[in-house]
């Protein structure tokens, strides 16, 4: 049985977005303000809700209701997808009983279409209806698209003044009609901690793994990772051991659920753990690790499992860090395959076969040209990816 | 008829780099010292025949001999691989009656692998038989590896002094055994040209054709164009006029070459034209060109024919590029989509069908933010892209 934080209600209801019968909506109700974090997509076109977030964040740190809508991305809308954006916050907030300005929306779904309204509303009721009788995991499920399966996790955590209790759950790379493939998370805690420090907390946890995730380059103009603490376990986070703990809790979670979205990748088969060190800077270890993670010749090679090392060490190359051919070290799976410009003298394709096979591929490329250091999980490119998203309206 | 720039004989042989029967090896001798000019790739690990051709053409920018070998990148080879092309370079002067030192190497293939030196030497003798006896299209021939067909192209230029030839081969994305996608390409002309206007003129033709084409972003280890002018023609270009007639003649003719090599993309089905204006510079347009041409949903949309501009407009708001959202106007086809931060309110799907289908397709847009601007040539990413890139070694 899971252990769901405490003072949290969860609401689901079917608006006809995805097709008929399946959730579309959720929505997710803190039986008392709660401190409230998010961290949102960098892209500069900016979805309507994104914006609506930012926004009421900006003002008050603190929100009762998390809203989400599948099938619908209400991205490149102007003024028109604000508007509608702020009539869903009315309609969620009166089936919740708190006010609109305390309900933080998130969408997914295609760009460039307006928000179907006429079904939005026709839905209020149901996910009214539905409020305490749903579960966690069918607001897992409401935020679906092509995810092949729903991702929660929960976690209860033992700090010195008592136990929390943390939950997340996300979204991850695909769609029933793929057009971006966004990125949606909430986090839920009943620890009682401040917004600030719950801002702190999520920062720490995003930058370690939902920002250190890729399928296919593409950023969206949805992502977003929600987190709200509610206090209803009575239990304060303020010392700093507690809050380490609760950190370090949050991070363990968000990267639980970042592997799954990277193992349920559109079309994916392989997770490949992309561990760069011995970069100049931190920076330097993404950039190298994001051109290998990203480039499609090392991603049909993991595909097709084939050792084929010269791509990953070709896109090392093209990558923009800084560093001397001669002192970078590769492995794969822990056997060596080049160093000092040239590749080991031992049988590679039949050292490497087996562990190409595996669906964790662990890839370590040493620069040897400082201390910087970045781990990113990447998925491989199949025929499945290219169906999903050329046979789109056809 | 073609008519080929007077002054070079050609030869080719097959090693059996790329199995029995076809031509892997390609020679091009010209009759005297030549004007000679390269670009190269500018992948940090850089193949043993790129090193090489810098390394000569560094001590004097003259040379008598191109040659090319298919089928084995001679990448991340180290000394042996070093030693190994300059073995090369004495295998083939001596069948041309040249000396090394006038002899420049290019490699495509497998990265990794050393030269099978022993098959080189052994077809060394069929080359000098050939030389002569070939022709420019069947080293455009023995250059290829996944190409679908050769890439050559020839023209005659009128100038103040008499006309002179170009000449431009290539091979572009593709092998028998894949891995990178290699760019080699060669220009001959026999106008009697500096070695420094040579090279200007190649660096401007290069900067407006083979560096603004993508077909998967991978920039390979091998990528090199070598251009040639031996003044056979006895046609003097010293003046400002020759010069820009020649400039232009050559930047049109790798233009070709270049359309060609996106043409016959691995897997490829599509050319997409993707001319980014109004940038603050000409950098953050090519930034902006290149998120979008290597974008997957952008490059699966176009395979599946799907008139999905929101990717476009999401890889352009993740580019880096500096712009107003709200300033951006997106053609495509020529059809107005998306401006003022909102979609035009045109039945867009039935607008931008048809030119959906075209083989060539065209993204105008305009940041709005100042006089910069770029256009690429991009690929599609198709169902065969993947089994192309994925299947090697299986």
């Amino acid at each position: 049985m899971t252990i769901v934080p405490k003072g949290y209600s969860f609401a689901v209801a079917a608006a006809g977005f995805k097709g008929p019968g399946r959730n579309d909506l959720g929505l997710v109700v803190s039986q008392s303000p709660a401190s409230a974090a998010g961290v949102f997509t960098t892209n500069r076109f900016q979805a309507a809700p994104v914006l609506v977030c930012k926004e009421i964040l900006a003002k008050r740190p603190l929100a009762r209701a998390l809203l989400v809508n599948s099938g619908q991305a209400n991205a490149c809308t102007g003024e028109e997808g604000l508007a509608n954006c702020r009539a869903t916050l009315e309609l969620a907030a009166a089936q919740a009983g708190v006010t609109p300005g305390e309900v933080l929306p998130v969408s997914t779904g295609v760009i460039g279409a307006q928000l179907k309204m006429d079904k939005w509303a026709a839905a209020a009721p149901q996910l009214g209806a539905s409020l305490g009788k749903a579960t966690a995991m069918d607001v897992a499920k409401a935020m679906m698209t092509t995810d092949t399966f729903p991702k929660l996790s929960v976690k209860s955590v033992a700090l010195p003044g008592g136990e929390v209790r943390v939950l997340g759950m996300c979204k991850g790379a695909g769609m029933i009609s793929p057009t971006m493939a966004t990125l949606l998370g909430f986090v839920l805690t009943d620890a009682d901690v401040s917004p600030a420090a719950w801002r702190d907390i999520l920062l720490h946890a995003a930058d370690r793994s939902f920002n250190a995730l890729t399928v296919d380059g593409d950023t969206s103009t949805n992502d977003t990772v929600l987190a709200l603490a509610n206090g209803a376990s009575g239990v304060a986070v303020a010392d700093a051991k507690s809050l380490r703990l609760l950190r370090d809790a949050v991070t363990g979670l968000c990267q639980e659920l970042s592997y799954r979205i990277v193992q349920d990748a559109e079309g994916g088969t392989k997770v490949a753990h992309i561990a760069v060190t011995g970069a100049k800077s931190a920076a330097q270890a993404e950039v190298a690790a994001r051109a290998i993670g990203t480039s499609p010749l090392v991603k049909t090679a993991l595909f097709g499992c084939d050792p084929n090392w010269g791509r990953i060490v070709a896109a090392l190359g093209r990558s923009g860090a800084d560093f001397d051919p001669m002192a970078v070290v590769l492995k794969i799976g822990g056997v060596l395959v080049f160093e000092k410009g040239q590749p080991s003298p031992e049988d590679l394709d039949a050292l490497l076969a087996p562990c190409m096979r595996h669906q964790d591929v662990e890839i370590e490329l040493d620069l040897g040209a400082g201390r910087g250091a970045f781990t990113l999980l990447a998925s491989d490119l199949s025929k499945r990816y290219v169906e999903i998203n050329a046979d789109y309206r056809s």
